[in-house]
């Protein structure tokens, strides 16, 4: 490590976020795993969205007057573009963020809001993050690295600070991990104060660079990523953030695409809450016994929420099919008049609720004279949905 | 009034609930509408997801010996049930609560996992109210009513007490109104302590029954009430609410489904909070500019966030659709190999993300050696829906 982090600097950056950052209270306790007592620091209510602008901020705030007048460049998909975009704005200085062609609109939008400047690249993050060194060594930008810095790991770690404020008998802290800037700040301030907390990151099935890294004991880098957790889809861990999750991390495990729909959904459903799918992992490993938490006061870090509506919707949906509360009937009909409207009748009469009829005929191993229709409707449970089977089945109808 | 409320009353039932409900604290200021600063009072991240349980614990906290060892009953589809559950069994006492039928299974289970017993009654809300009025006769039960009760608003007051003290210097409060019970109690405290502070009721459009009532100068009973925010979904005031709103509120507004429709999507993509229709109407009178709010400090009450899923996706879907983030395009295909795949291909390059695909032949009206294709797609917004249907055009498709 270049520089080496202390924990004066996290109170300093403590300090100068005090005004800056909403001090976000611990939810809880919550039922969301029955044998702990589960907490929740919700840094999707922060500005932003997301936990990013606590380091992002911090960075920018301690750069020399003459870097500052230079402005500052950053490469991200998401929350790190917000995050640098307020901290720069605040601090009254200019900010340039590159962002891969594909990122979400929304996203676009909102780090023009914050006062950046936008450059889009055509590709992928890859594409983007050369751009921005380019333009970096072009222009003499300051770039602001999203995790492997120690000022930004430094202001990550006011979360640990925050937490040991709140609820000073906290016995475990739950922590997503992409790069691991925020793990390897609270991890490092948390195992200094009290060395008795233990500390678990969590990593999406589908990027577990850090996770593999600890195993072998070097830092990996994968190939390939992808999962539903975009926010921590990330290649591979920092030099920094590798070493400190080496020394003060208990345990990291992962999470699959499934566990995280179900957090979100639970989420949503018993906390009220929006999170995105990276903010999400930590309460995915605390639902699904992936950390051994059994009976303690644990915290799980809600690292943020931003995620697109319309995968919200998918991610509902699936949450819906998976539990019982939405599903799709096969219903072999002989195709003449008013067998339709009879098949319709018996599932409203059961209290089934038609989202959506299809008609289709012409299918091959059908008798000429039949069709096969498709019903998508709402139901209770799938109890319920075996319930209303039974009813066509009862009144004659072929349920394929 | 037979009983008459006084701010002690509501300063002890403060004392009584502290160590009961969360004080939840005041989110913001944010952008909610650019002209005021809007802070949120989120009661939707209460205890049973909404802020009922106050009302409802203390007044069973109040009940004589005698009256707590008779037990007690409530009639709700909702939130007040599970208000008065845990009232009761955080006061070690017995709850029925009777249910109409088609109430959310989710609420249901809810209620008894707070353990009240759960009394299912066929009909709808007011069949179920005739059966609990008919058992507290029979078997001597204590009722707890949803609003009209001065121990009940004085609980929901608290909320007034919690709002002052975080923010003294507020100058609007933006409430829901369904029966009357918060704004009653939360007018009363607030006036009473701080009378320069504007109190705005706001309810649904389909459920007026406040606004009518405070208009007309006398109760008005509403025969036929709906509204997605079935939460406030009442049809005549209280006695006690209707005066003390008649006393204490400065005006009452009405806003339109679609309205409450962007104003839960608002709250999710923006706040990352879940809110029912309920909720969401104070945010949507602040949002719609129904309310003077503009250059204020304002607080609107998202009074709760029991929202089912299922309904919430329909309202994320509307959302998308209004804003152009989902369409439906109909394309008049020749019927021959090839065709389909290359509108898709179309689509897919103009970056629009195909949700399905319904192939309709036989359409009356149409040539017999065509077919009508219904693509559901993921689109960015208005203007990216335009370019897909220009690209297609282009390509020689014929766009219905």
């Amino acid at each position: 490590m270049t520089e080496q982090l202390t924990i004066e600097e996290v109170y300093n950056a403590s300090r100068v976020l005090q005004d800056v950052v909403r001090h976000s209270r611990l939810i809880g306790p919550t039922k969301l795993n029955p044998d702990s007592e589960i907490y929740l620091k919700p840094e999707n209510l922060q500005h932003t969205g997301a936990f990013k602008l606590r380091g992002a901020y911090y960075k920018i705030s301690q750069l020399t007057p003459e870097e500052k007048k230079r402005g500052v460049i950053a490469c991200s998909a998401g929350n790190h573009a917000q995050g640098v975009a307020f901290g720069a704005t605040s601090n009254g200085i200019y900010s340039l963020i590159c962002l891969p062609a594909g990122a979400p609109i929304s996203k676009v939008e909102a780090t023009r809001r914050l006062g950046a400047e936008v450059c889009m690249v055509p590709g992928v993050y890859d594409d983007a993050y050369e751009r921005a060194v380019q333009l970096q060594k072009e222009k003499g930008y300051v770039m602001i690295h999203p995790f492997d810095d120690i000022k930004v790991i430094a202001g990550q770690g006011t979360i640990g600070l925050e937490i040991l404020e709140e609820l000073p008998d906290v016995e475990a802290i739950v922590v997503p991990i992409g790069g691991g800037g925020l793990i390897a700040g609270l991890a490092f301030a948390v195992k200094t104060l009290k060395p008795d907390v233990k500390i678990y990151g969590v990593q999406a099935a589908g990027a577990p660079s850090m996770e593999q890294s600890l195993k072998q004991g070097k830092r990996v880098h994968l190939d390939s990523v992808a999962t539903v957790a975009d926010g921590i889809c990330v290649k591979e861990p920092g030099v920094n953030t590798f070493e400190l999750c080496q020394k003060y991390v208990d345990e990291v495990v992962t999470v699959t695409e499934d566990e995280i729909a179900a957090a979100i959904l639970a989420l949503i459903e018993r906390q009220k809450l929006v999170a995105e799918g990276a903010g999400a992992v930590s309460v995915a490993a605390a639902m699904f016994n992936k950390v051994p938490i059994k009976g303690k006061k644990t915290v799980c870090l809600v690292s943020g929420g931003n995620i697109d509506v319309t995968r919200l919707n998918r991610v509902i949906t699936r949450g819906l099919v998976k539990t019982g509360r939405n599903t799709t009937l096969l219903i072999d009909l002989s195709d003449s008049p008013g067998e339709l409207s009879g098949a319709c009748a018996v599932i409203g009469e059961q209290g089934g609720n038609i989202l959506s009829v299809v008609h289709e005929r012409n299918v091959a191993g059908t008798p000429i004279a039949s069709a096969l229709i498709r019903i998508e409707l709402e139901t209770r449970n799938a109890d319920h949905i075996q319930q209303v089977r039974q009813a066509l089945t009862d009144a004659g109808y072929h349920v394929v």
